[in-house]
């Protein structure tokens, strides 16, 4: 016996979630059709909106509903500074820890030459022209500190040093609260390879 | 910062889906636009389809696009004996056992007075009615052993009992394969209550 065809076909669409099993796809589907039929439609209506309407800035490659984005037709930003990042989740957390203000780069990603994804697949042919064109004053990199994020900004490094422009990498070591202790070697390593002298 | 109006609403929508907090739903939301806008189509079909065409069978209460659903349609089925249980969950996981071949009745909840259910909430006159004029041979009560499942169960024993129909409620004890030094007490207490005297 198996669900009648809506509902196998809802289970089986649900399970295009992340993290989203056979059981947990089940579990959302009776749930949706027992307690939340309006959630649903709602959630339908949503997913709908957001595949027409959400696409990349064409300066940052974030994702939109415009055609530039907010944060890069702001004027009160500094334009002269762009951090790269990886994903659209990234922009957001350094945005809520305040402590920037210039612009950024979307990679959607990060260099994988064994899943094919090359220096164009995440945008770095244009973005070293508009690096140049508009005589950006440094470029932050903020790839993550995994194998791939780091060859990311070695790549982007190697880009952009020969063009003149400051590179410059996020620092990398102990989170604060973090207790040493329990914080792992290799980031313990960088903590002491990026140790900095204390002024007076 | 915030994302942009779209996707602050699909994320928004996302949590309607039982365990997904604002952080998941943010991860969701991100995968579905860069790796999966195909599958948060066919979702958002999914769930619009399933809103608009299940609903409950007529007889059972469980799921269904049709009026009479598949199990009570079916001739070959034995029709004098209900299973009562209190979701469409519960419906598949008897079914996959195949161990039972009768009908069912599905409470869609449980007794819980606390909330506003009563006995109509969960379809009990329509039960009962169903129970006298097709004159059933047995009721298996298969609610949950909670506090709400077990009143639940002996709300359905007085109601059926004095209009001569014969009333079971499945067995209760160590699971199979479970082991008894990690089985809990009221397990326990429910396995010794319910022995059964070996025959030769």
């Amino acid at each position: 016996m198996k669900f009648s065809p809506a509902l196998t076909e809802l289970i089986e669409a649900l399970r295009c979630l992340p993290g989203v099993g056979p059981k947990s796809a089940q579990r959302m589907c009776l749930h949706l059709l027992e307690r939340d039929r309006e959630g649903a439609s709602s959630l339908a209506h949503a997913l709908q909106q957001a595949v027409e309407r959400v696409d990349h800035c064409r300066r940052c490659r974030n994702f939109t509903e415009l055609d530039i984005c907010e944060i890069c037709a702001d004027t009160r930003r500094d334009h002269s500074v762009i951090c790269v990042v990886e994903t659209p989740a990234d922009v957001l957390a350094v945005e809520q820890s305040g402590s920037y203000r210039g612009l950024y780069f979307v990679l959607m990603g990060h260099l994988s030459p064994i899943d094919g994804i090359g220096p164009a697949e995440i945008g770095l042919d244009r973005f070293q022209e508009r690096v140049v064109e508009e005589g950006v004053a440094e470029v932050i990199l903020a790839t993550n500190p995994t194998v791939e994020g780091e060859a990311t900004a070695y790549y982007l490094t190697d880009m952009l040093l020969p063009r003149g422009v400051k590179v410059s990498r996020i620092a990398h070591g102990v989170p604060l609260g973090g207790e040493l202790e329990y914080v792992d070697g290799s980031t313990l390593a960088h903590a002491f390879s990026g140790r900095r002298a204390v002024e007076q």
